[in-house]
């Protein structure tokens, strides 16, 4: 079944706000049976939503909606469903209840423009939104194309979110036959190239098949596989992701939404340890990502944002290392993973030094990194240059860094 | 003018990148004269962005598409505006040569399937992308609609803003007679209604119009004004921002693009002074956001992330004040905003500590957040609970850090 996205709201017309809604649902059509091959945004237009309604209508048999069911003059998905399905729009006294008990649990005082949020037409149904004021509508149709569905959500994410999960999703898959299931495998410190030559075998396989993607926290094999259900299609994954995990070894670091700092994150809990950072060029962003992650607390001992020389020495590099390789050097790198592991009693000590800015310093040119892991015993560093901008360059810099730190912590074995 | 805009992409489509592209150029096309009423997002499939092209004919003066113009098959962004307009592709001696001298300049092999990147249209002209390998398209077309023009340019971000600002805009813009010109206050720490309130007697004119948004960095006051040019745009909008500001007095921390990251650095530098910090909960994001600044050297003495209470101590906390009030407190924000300054010898010291995880600590709930800021005499704090997850609750609290930093530096006076 074909499916296709309709955005609705002027601000995101005019580019005010990026419209993450959209991705987020196309990214998970696949896995309920979807196929999507359009999507559009519109304004607080009635007569242009009308028209994209109509359009979408009349090549896709499921149209899935967010924003515009909001209270305002301006919200006006309800009526454009309604005027291009020729059907007249009533309020249905169940909704309208709900709504005002909602709105008296909350103290709030009850505008009459908000009866606009408790109407139907007669082919379509209420999704229930307990998360905010406006109900989705479920409407379905049958037309001279053939049965059609149109699915209204609220724009607010988290609100839509809930709904598309405990509403939506359940009932469109109920209507496809097929689905397609996707694992993500992701691999850091090797090339793209060198990924597609070592997966090379698996490429040609079409169910499941194998793609490769360049990220920005490194490179993913995407293994897709479809099947009359979830269970059938990860079956046919399995094996195609073992072979995969064995040809890639530990340049695997985690898979589907795992984030670098969660995997690492995990490891150091097993094995008791902790970790410490001293930072300069990234000015905390490593320290940032690693707390990102809840629970972090049990194994992250602290950090330290030196971004002078005086106070990286203040905190325990060595002087003399400074003044023979510089500032920007894998030894310095390497004194303050000593320094901030030692300072901060952490089990291992992180050290980032290089240059984020459009600037060279001390003659070496931006987008230079050296990051270095110390576990006691040495130091292990890594040293690139790739500039793409400061923002770029620091994030970079931040997933190499824990990159490295994973490669530390595997070496040491568990 | 109306213009529509076309992302070409299946990446873009099934959600797996989020089309930044868009935003961006809707948020361009006010400046220049064009109003926008459509986006879509169509994968690669010829049919299907022939249609897509076709569809925007027949209500668009002004056509912007961007992606599909690589070498590879699956760009077929040029062969669909072909097949739209019905006319036949040649390749174009002058772009086949700059393209060979491109791939030559840079020791790259040339794959004879870049050739299609020479390829042009009777109604195109070539534009001109110094940054990559595929030139973008101009084309006009008088149609039985009336004039159409069709902009093709590469999906690659950093290729296409250069190809706008310098090759697009500028053409685009002749063709118009009217352009709107905006111009963003940024507030902070002042509720929505509130700014509504105050700006009511500036919120009933039609131009320039004032509109107010709620942002992650605070309330803005968006000023818009429509005229022949720029000039007199401006001249329409200076006594409504003078008057704008009277009213809203040192709640506007910034306009348009700046960052509070940037204003206060911009502060701190004038007066010669420095910022350092120890921060809790937002484990490093705050000195991140401070770096993010080019130059911040001058003005930052580096950052402390003291997850623990121990380290706080470690770091001159005083024990007895986290004893008696406890980690989350404003008393221990203080602490640390002076501890910080002291310790690393800076006129102003920050100190953020609270709750951003989604579990109670020491019985505060998730979203207490407490800053201080220290001027070597006394700390000054704020207290706030709001909870949106963990990633929302970092950013905000960095962000009122900021504006509690901007504050006193305004107090202190210059």
């Amino acid at each position: 079944m074909k499916a296709e996205l309709i955005s609705v709201g002027t601000e995101l017309l005019l580019g005010e706000i990026v419209d993450t809604n959209a991705s987020w649902i196309a990214s998970r059509l696949p896995r309920i049976g979807l196929d999507i091959y359009h999507k559009s945004v519109v304004g607080d237009n009635l007569e242009r939503v009308v028209d994209t309604i109509e359009r979408a209508l009349s090549r896709s048999d499921v149209v899935i909606m967010t924003g515009g069911l909001g209270p305002t003059e301006d919200d006006l998905t309800r009526e454009a469903i309604a005027e291009a399905l020729g059907e007249e729009m009533f309020v249905d006294p169940d909704m309208e209840r709900a709504l005002r008990a909602f709105f008296a649990a909350r103290g709030v005082d009850f505008a009459e423009s908000n009866v606009k949020q408790a109407k139907l037409i007669p082919s379509a149904s209420a999704l229930a939104n307990p998360r905010g004021t406006a109900p989705g509508w479920f409407v379905e149709k049958n037309r001279a194309e053939g049965d059609r569905y149109i699915i209204a959500m609220p724009g607010v994410p988290a609100e839509m979110y809930r709904m598309w999960e405990n509403e939506v999703a359940p009932r469109l898959r109920e209507m496809t036959s097929e689905v397609l299931i996707t694992r993500v495998l992701k691999t850091a410190a090797v090339s793209e190239a060198k990924i597609d030559e070592m997966l090379s075998p698996l490429l040609k396989s079409t169910n499941p098949s194998v793609g490769i993607y360049a990220k920005i926290d490194g490179v993913h094999a995407r293994i897709g596989a479809k099947a009359a259900n979830e269970e059938e299609a990860r079956a046919l994954i399995a094996p195609v992701e073992e072979k995969a995990r064995r040809i890639l070894g530990a340049a695997v670091w985690g898979a589907d939404d795992e984030t670098l700092e969660a995997v690492v994150g995990k490891m150091l809990r097993e094995r008791g340890q902790t970790v410490a950072t001293m930072e300069s060029c990234t000015g905390g962003l490593l320290s940032s990502a690693i707390t990102d992650v809840d629970g972090s607390s049990d194994y992250f001992k602290g950090g330290y944002v030196a971004y002078t020389a005086e106070l990286k020495i203040a905190l325990g590099v060595n002087r003399a290392i400074i003044d023979e390789h510089g500032v920007i050097s894998s030894e310095t790198a390497g004194e303050m993973a000593r320094a901030a592991r030692e300072v901060l009693s952490a089990d291992y000590g992180v050290g980032v030094t290089g240059v984020v800015g459009s600037d060279s310093v001390e003659g070496k040119p931006p987008g230079t990194i050296h990051i270095a892991i110390h576990d006691g015993e040495r130091a292990e560093s890594i040293t690139y240059t790739y500039n793409q901008g400061r923002v770029v360059n620091k994030r970079r810099a931040v997933n190499t860094s824990l990159f490295l730190l994973r490669r530390t912590l595997l070496a040491a074995g568990s």
